[in-house]
């Protein structure tokens, strides 16, 4: 490698997490730390070109003049990250899918970011863990994310599999015992999301006739930690099916990381115990030294893999 | 690629595919066609030395004094694809854990047999189908066969994703809910091998009241197709959780090819319609498209599956 390449290779990449609600952008270093951070609500009403505007403003204030290698995007909707065209994406974000993401930007951030890639905001998740977070030093690592949805990624030699429809990692999406007879949000019915997503936890809270006055996810969670059986029982229900799920997953694929995330994960060990004995239960014998574990990078982990696309390509 | 290069590529090689109950073997020439068989029963009673010696005797007979680039083995148990040794093993082959597969065939193989790769015999399979039967052109192929157990194999690039301990493909151990509450082989319960294993179709219908005289599986299908209603239950049942089953891997992979395989998948349209149905109806709409397809090798998927660990190399 020659002197400029050294250089070259030294110097940052913005990474950018663009949610549903929020838009995070973060300056980072080629060793992964973060050099400066910004933020702003999702304009998801006004349309594509106000978010790409908005992605666009971010990135510039974050990069502060400095001279970037370029811009990864972890993005919702399920992205190609080949054409880092948006291929399919909820109504969270009216008007998205068929976006083309690269010549968006590349276009908005002429002269300041030459080069764009993306993925999607689950899988960006999942690359930063994999590279500084829980799943460092693992080949492979799953990262499953417990919140409003359920996602999640399989990171193989530093790259996400994503599938032959860039579809992979809709893990909430598996048959669950627990989740018999529920409708889930994709239309099927029975899948893991039905029970182990934190609204499917309030639902099933209020559905066994707990305080309606709770009025979201982390009341039932105050709520069992103050000594309520049926918002405990809705929490384990949740959690237990989220190990055995996990468990499957480990059968089926042997990563050499499983690591946890989402708001969930935050939730202690209401629903870690039940979960971590469902995913012992469930594993085979040959996989009993492979323990989910919980994510460590917290609010920084999709920007940190953003970069990466362009810091570690 | 030089004259000489060119005379070695098109060089067979041997491909073994060992079970509990029968050691097969063919001699495969370069482009996967079949140029010889044999096969022999399993000395599985008379232990691991017995058995490489009956897999030598086979490959020599096969072989019959051609020029061969290797041997490649399939064989039953959790394999290490790196060191060919066997990492694990159920009763049916007493002393068969910490077989060295490599060594032990290179010894007897002396100046017939260069070189010696192995992997489990579902891997083997799957090397097969996505090589020249049904994932042929698929750069991902999930193979599932559904018989005695049930196991798979993702074939990522031509390879086996085998995972971190060589335990990838343990699909049957997966949850289900139809198998609620029913004990698995693997010493957990409510897996899907435990409902929709060709014994569990039996056992099923047998404690649902059927006739005491069905002997085995395929007597449950014949009932089934003679009018037995609740023959025809026990299949749907079980084919319900093999649907629901593959939808989420296709949901959480998105591989480009499924490939069914096992006894089960030549049971016909009343195990296949509930399945499709099944599988239809858990997939996320972006993967409609990709749909479950039978095998097409047969039996000799395996060996031609073990002889591409050599061949395309």
């Amino acid at each position: 490698m020659s002197h400029r390449d050294n250089a070259a290779a030294r110097r940052p990449a913005v990474g950018v997490d663009l949610g549903g609600t929020k838009i995070a952008a973060a300056l980072v270093a080629a060793d992964g730390s973060v050099l400066a951070r910004a933020s702003a609500p999702t304009p998801a009403a006004a349309g594509p070109a106000a978010i790409l505007d908005a992605i666009a403003a971010l990135a510039a204030r974050v990069a502060g003049g400095a001279d970037v290698r370029g811009l990864g995007l972890g993005a919702a909707g399920v992205i190609d990250p080949g054409s880092c065209r948006v291929v399919d994406a909820t109504d969270v974000l009216p008007g998205w899918p068929g976006t083309d993401l690269r010549s968006g930007l590349l276009r908005r951030l002429s002269g300041l970011v030459p080069r764009v890639e993306a993925v999607n905001d689950v899988h960006a998740h999942a690359l930063g863990e994999a590279w500084l977070g829980a799943g460092r030093h693992a080949r492979t690592a799953l990262l499953v994310a417990f919140g409003t949805g359920i996602g999640g990624s399989y990171i193989v030699g530093g790259r996400p599999a994503v599938g032959a429809h860039a579809v992979a990692g809709h893990v909430g999406h598996v048959p669950s015992a627990e989740a018999a007879g529920l409708e889930c949000t994709c239309g099927g019915s029975g899948h893991l999301e039905a029970v182990a997503s934190g609204p499917a936890v309030h639902r099933r809270y209020l559905a066994a006739g707990g305080d309606p006055a709770a009025e979201d996810t982390r009341a039932v969670f105050d709520r069992a930690a103050g000594g309520d059986a049926l918002a405990a029982s809705a929490i384990a229900t949740a959690a237990r099916a989220a190990g055995g799920a996990l468990g499957g997953f480990a059968n089926a694929l042997d990563p050499h990381a499983i690591v946890v995330s989402g708001g969930l994960a935050a939730a202690g060990r209401l629903w870690w115990d039940p979960l971590l004995a469902a995913y012992a239960a469930n594993v085979v014998g040959a996989l009993s030294a492979t323990v989910p574990t919980r994510a460590l990078l917290g609010a920084d982990a999709a920007v940190v893999g953003g970069a990466s696309l362009i810091l570690r390509d």
